[in-house]
């Protein structure tokens, strides 16, 4: 609940609403700390309610202390409800967190006009990006098996082997040390496929002197972590060896200077311009990384146009890459703490592009 | 590219819209084959037009051919671009599939009123729910696999196992089989949590005695498999083997008059009686069932109010279940498709409440 209270003072006090309709998931877990429920109206005063499906009712109950839960029956509409509720509590300003148009345009003719209805999920957002201790304690567990996970890929990885059964080696080993489902899908790229920042994960069986780029992620009751590394399948070849270098000095520039207050541009310029004084400018098609919590993605941004400054309690990926098309790619990325003085990392695997 | 001329069939010549601007990631999985674009831009005559972050451009190029493939750059926004091509494709009514407030008022804007603008998904979910031969050879190996993940969890439960160990296990199987990532978080939940629909995957020792609900789905390139069964670790007791067997004896009814042009609801009601006959009618707390395809939970939905009826090529789960809290619940689920005389199986896991 401290978070809901968090909210209030927030949404309420700070910037005047007096009503937040949450129907985000990652939103709702962060508030209520379960699945299943489908939508939570938290007026400035009074209780909070909760609202879920049926086949949840049960769960919602016996976890949701300290909300009223709500069914909505197979035959009702939420909008209805939630709509009916605000009114009866006199809500003049109902903010939304997320919704799409259908729902939208029917909350808004079943508020007949008494209510404001806004969308806005600034005011979650700037809790949610910056994370508490028992956060954090979720997080550097959710980092240490997607470390392990890596360690596996590590060993599983040789010419002759599929993607895919090294997907299946990393997964076993985070879900036998506890971890929950995956963050995002699995990533075994190899080959010309590895010049992709996405390249996927596919039958493909490696061969000798092939890339091999692992992006993998752990969860731990609901945090993620996100962490590549790119091995070579055999020897790996000179120019293969000097991409990698240039690649692990620009995570390393970056990591050097991430502490509280840095703007976040300048993380991002930091290891752009390892790249491009290497020549690969051209090369390093995305962003420096992205913010991780309950969600693989989420903000902030570390790009290099963001006014955005680090926040101690950020949570966030520093992954940059080379993509050469038709010859391969490599990606480093580990997903780190912002402290006030230095970046902690809660991702800690191997550091090797050979796996020999 | 014969999805696309069914689309522009379903939706310029009947519907009447003349571009169709497409948001959600399934759909678009249906339409191009492949992941990483954010949207696709149909118009009536013309080519379509693909949109992609910098990230996937070289992967689109490759893989999307007979797409104009448009790349989002860092500072640019996709609702301007969309809304410049509409214009400058001459488009008077644009459709979107879904898509959330804030671009939906933004993309209002761009379009200066000179185009229409609406949400309808209906066209393309029509095309979704029917599958064609290719769909369900995909569809046929997830439910091989997703099969064979369900005789690893019989193997594996146990007293003294932790419910992720045996996740573990399922999902090790599945990946080595070929499946891609889960169609959806594996549930193992055991003794109390049974009693849950959506129980989860926790930390928890199973005891002799225990439900365990295995509740699994692969993928095979995108295409789910759902399937969910029920066992005792240990010995089942008399009440846990009533209590099956009117679960079973449900989803057999079910099943048996599955066909095409059947009302759906009757579907739902067949199995709904057997339980009720038997006294736990208040304890099946969820409907009937729902479509799979690309993604797990799609159209139709298999409940007892639906005026829908079943069409061969329907690819839909049958699991009704019963729920006891304190007690715990059994649940039994098979993916089966609907064929013109009746409902073949696409999953064919073990049929057993105990696993010694």
């Amino acid at each position: 609940m401290k978070n809901l209270n968090a909210l209030k003072k927030l949404a309420f006090t700070e910037n005047g609403f007096d009503g937040y309709l949450i129907l985000n998931e990652a939103n709702l877990t962060y508030f209520i700390g379960f699945q299943g429920p489908v939508a939570l109206l938290v007026p400035t005063n009074g209780e909070c309610t909760l609202y879920v499906e049926g086949k949840n009712y049960e769960q919602a109950k016996a976890e949701g202390k300290g909300f009223n839960v709500e069914k909505v029956k197979s035959d009702e509409n939420l909008m209805d409800k939630v709509a009916q509720l605000a009114k009866d509590s006199k809500i003049k300003q109902l903010t939304v967190d997320a919704i799409g148009v259908p729902d939208w345009q029917l909350l808004t003719r079943r508020l007949d006009r008494e209510i404001v209805l806004e969308v806005n999920n600034a005011p979650i957002e700037a809790l949610r990006r910056v994370k508490d201790a028992q956060e954090l304690e979720l997080m550097r567990k959710a980092g240490e098996i997607t470390s392990a996970g890596m360690k596996a890929a590590s060993e599983a990885i040789r010419p002759g082997i599929r993607e895919f059964e090294i997907a299946a080696e990393i997964e076993y080993t985070m879900r036998k040390l506890g971890s929950g489902p995956t963050a995002f899908e699995t990533i075994v790229a190899s080959g010309p496929s590895s010049a992709f920042p996405h390249g996927g994960c596919s039958d493909r069986i490696l061969r000798e002197g092939d890339f091999v780029m692992v992006d993998i992620g752990a969860t731990y009751k609901y945090y993620c972590s996100d962490m590549t590394r790119t091995f070579v399948a055999g020897k790996p070849s000179a120019k293969q060896q000097i991409i990698w270098e240039v690649v692990k000095d620009a995570q390393e520039s970056a990591s050097k200077i991430i502490r509280e207050s840095v703007p976040i541009a300048d993380v991002d310029i930091a290891a752009r311009q390892v790249i491009e004084a290497a020549g690969f400018g051209y090369d390093f098609v995305h962003r420096l990384g992205h913010g991780v919590g309950l969600e693989v993605h989420e903000p902030p941004s570390l790009n290099q146009l963001t006014k955005d400054v680090l926040l101690a309690g950020n949570v966030i990926t520093i992954e940059p890459g080379i993509y050469l098309p038709g010859f391969g790619g490599v990606r480093i990325e580990d997903t780190v703490l912002v402290q006030k003085n230095c970046a902690e990392k809660l991702t800690k695997g191997p550091y090797s592009l050979s796996t020999q």
